[in-house]
């Protein structure tokens, strides 16, 4: 619900952002009368609607071991990109780019996840974009995670679970190099200039889960990656503490 | 944003309405910043977001024609209903009734598209169930008419068409028979239970495009098929002028 | 095997039929030499194989509740229409109207089934089209009806059952209305024509089990809607009699 | 229409037939309204229906060559075999022996095929089997031949072609080892129970088109190889007769 | 690793064999390190990579009868032939001859397999094609039988049976008619130049498997089928020695 | 060919290698006959075979442009693990690392394309992975540059290009904390091992491509980060010499 603080530089972004600032953050809770946690989530004009199915029992090859499970499905809705695309359903198979950023945003939650405490149970995490505006996959990660802690409550409120699986938060940015400059938390239109692309995964403690970095036009030296490293631990703390502020709520 | 006008006599649904009242309706117009027409219309606790993007050009076999078309895609989020559903892009294929339903929302929008007067443009609807409480596909319908109207006026002020493609309005709407009554609009707990289901679409000026009847029970009778005409055709005029009045706000 | 009566109107129509008159139909059991029930339905230049094949069992989220189970699969060979059709097991994915249509006949057959009395059994009813000719899924529905009959006496016959699971019979006919007449049992040619489109499925005592008309062209009112559902009446009559001969030969 | 001639010996087949004896062959013309050539073929209880579709154009990798084309797809409906078989449309993909069977018959059918006297026309010849009981494969394409030969004459008669692209005629039968025993157009009884098991299909001129042994039990040797041959020499000679016939009635 | 030895007539091929005679053949255990076994065969510029693998357990239609199952796949890497090929699983489905291929693999090597000896074991033969220049069916034969030999080795050395389930063994080659010629062994350049074409699968005994002979010009007369199996006879009773050479080794 | 140089310090590694140290690699070029470029390359027991196919044209959304194209398809071959895994043709579907790991390689590869230079060129590289023992990506991507420069020296040769589209080389490596402890290339036993895994691709002159870090167990710090990114850089700066010196073979 809070802006990141502006810095002091003059901005010369598009929508007047600093650097180093966030795009506004908001984060509704229970937005779906029946998933046992549910999210919708926006960066800027990007939103996604985050619903934590729980479920008694796991996968097949986990039975009987006494661990849950925690597993997410991304996806994007075809009239959420400015020109419309394709529905995956109808296409009969799911592109690369769908896999890639549902197998991302399980990693990242069960990062932060003890099977242990969860018991024999499975949360399934949709993360379906009604609207893209650049960063999607990192606003899935950070509504995600309050949905998951919604979920576990509701295991917990209906005796499904005694402890506490979750060991910590996860929260998730983009940032990128546009013009030479170092910038956080990308919408489209920078997204598509961007020379080097970074999404950063980190706990609430400000340790990393994922650092997935991508040269798209000029290869970046080690100096480049320290600057968007930097940038990310901002961003990730902000997100944080937004997170934080949603639960109390 | 209007309820259908409350019946004089008792009530016994769980919600307290008449059995010729619709619930709770909200039509909310540009939901989505980038779609030529988007609408989330709520019918009760059913939430479908309807987008229609619109794009010069038709589909091959219209090619040169000077004829304009519309279709429509329905799907369901995993999440919408009580108990998580597979995602049918996972699946690798398109169930049964999402293909049934996708086919009766395009039909029943081209019944009111002048093709030669649409030109040779083409107007997806896409009906994504958010919240799925009974009448989802009536609900999907109701929509998409209002947002098909908004693509059309944004097709127009873009200069791509200049006379009038649409030559009416359709609105639709859930009846049937629980324990021997026939009620309008019913949600899950009475879809469940209906002996017959019905689902009417009709034009703003009353009459019928798609009668959709169906005994998941015993076999009705003519006089119960006319008792439910009569209610389908009060719910449609009463969303005619629910769809009236969004699209004048 | 029998015409229905001609009316005494003089005809219009191509083949020279009365509007309430049926095509010429034929029902033919035991088409096959292994399926429990066969029988090849002809209404006009219509031919569909319908073939049930029983066996013990039910599908898994039936097991153990003592209950019987009816599901039926329409298709049509590539060379049954004019211009030859690709299959679908080529294209690895089932159109959206073969789905629709397998829907119905089973919907249809379980509207007449008592799960109870049909014991842990499975009825499978296929249904393909060898040539259309128009009202390729009433046929359908009709000759289904007649095989089910002869597996569920098969079953019978081997001990499978000892009641009697069949609480009635199912016939259906098309209806439509072609330059402003209401006329019944279409075939291709007054098919595409039509300005509205019924298909209604009915038991042999007159009670409905579906009623599905569709507006193709312009949107149709209640006095044309009741001129059809009366024609439907007539037809599913002199249908369930003929039925009811073939069954006795 | 005609049997085989009896051999001499004493026979111990089920049905009373000498080893080198055809089972009851029919081969019915015409058995579709619009089929370009059409024919039922049944080699006693396998029913297989082929249908010729023909079309002007070839396929892309064709076009511009002056050279026509002619291909196969073969299917068996659910219903055909003893105990039912699942639908390949609704499994979504074409098992390998569906896929085999239908490259043989077109491979077949192309060997007696002049493709420039052919021109630019397509023939597909879909082969249903609609009950099998033991040399589908053969039957089809002793059917499927007669149905291109009324295919080709529809195109001659249209003007599509002026000169013969047939340049001999096909016909093919099983042949197979039970007990030691080589034995003539093996039934299902017989087929499970052969040591080796071959299909033959030569031309109307006594060539071999193609052979197809395989040992399903024990290896065999060059002399039980030899007598086979010969058996399916004789056999194809009788279809090929009865082919014949069957085009000159 | 030996030739075949050259016959006196003077060779008119392009790579100057005799007609009887086998191009270079290599057969190398052991390729990999973690297969029960693997073997890289070349016949000529074919290589195939043929890796065994062992598994306790059959499939589930097997299970409790105490017999084993052996079972093959084959595949081809795109750039295995001179123009690359779409990966089948991009394309996602197998194509036909994958299939027809995977199941002639199969049933050759279970020719020599006893089951009741092999005891409740799967071996899955997986035979990918590195680089294709003719004869790749024949050469995956001929490496899959030593590699299976060494997998029934494994399986004994690890205590998983105490028998001997190889009945004998199997080699494959392929014969055709070029010119007029019959050959043996064709590389590409003569196999797309083949009137006839025959792939043969015979026993280290010297019986026939599986004999595939296909007209793909003019179809052949049975003096011409003679020679090619004499070809075929030869070629064979070559492999089976190099077989047993590398076995030994 | 060459070994990275043994640090000093004494090894823990079930390998001997110092920490800083790769496994033997060996660069193969010309593996194949026909591919434009083709190399084995092999990291310990990791067996990569790239293929890089050359053609004429471009995609179709690129037709026009002058500009060429790079892309890479990666699959692993049944065997190539310890337990057989599941062929992704036969499964009708890609998995999402096979997607994952196809897309990375194009994108690494496409890091040093100048496409304009290129022309309308399409070169396709195929990463079949014969044998896995961990690091098989950053293998395929070491291995699959020496196969693009071959295709390019090979157009270039052919004159279907003139100037230089390669603007740099890329290697890549895996990095991971085992026991604490940051270790470069890492193999199978140590990769499921891993606290932290990482792969990093790298141009020769040392900057990043993509730099993607996992947390498997526990998060990392910024300090574990920088440390992996240093053994990185060594092992990056090692492959990039063997490449050049494979490339003056």
């Amino acid at each position: 619900m809070t802006d990141a603080t502006p810095s002091s530089s003059p901005s010369t972004r598009a929508d007047g952002r600093a650097d180093d600032e966030l795009r506004p953050i908001t984060i509704t809770r229970g937005w779906l009368d029946h998933a046992a946690g549910s999210v919708l989530v926006e960066f800027g004009g990007t939103k996604v609607l985050c619903a934590a199915s729980a479920s008694e029992g796991v996968p097949r090859w986990r039975k009987g071991s006494g661990l849950g499970w925690v597993t997410a499905e991304y996806a994007m809705l075809p009239a959420a990109t400015n020109t419309r695309s394709d529905r995956e359903s109808v296409k009969g198979r799911i592109g690369g780019r769908t896999h890639e950023i549902s197998r991302l945003i399980g990693r990242s939650l069960r990062a932060v996840i003890d099977y242990q405490a969860l018991g024999e149970n499975t949360i399934v995490l949709d993360c379906d974009v009604l609207q893209a505006d650049g960063g999607t996959r990192t606003a899935a990660i950070t509504g995600a995670y309050v949905a998951l802690a919604d979920a576990v409550a509701h295991l917990r409120a209906s005796g499904a679970l005694t402890g506490e699986p979750l060991t910590g938060s996860v929260a998730a940015v983009s940032v990128g190099i546009i013009d030479g400059v170092p910038r956080l938390d990308l919408p489209y239109v920078e997204d598509v200039r961007a020379e080097t692309d970074m999404n950063v995964v980190m706990t609430g403690e400000g340790k990393f889960v994922e650092v997935q970095g991508t040269a798209e036009g000029a290869a970046f030296d080690r100096a480049e990656l320290d600057a968007l490293l930097a940038l990310a631990e901002k961003g990730c703390a902000d997100l944080t503490r937004m997170q934080q502020e949603a639960l109390r709520a």
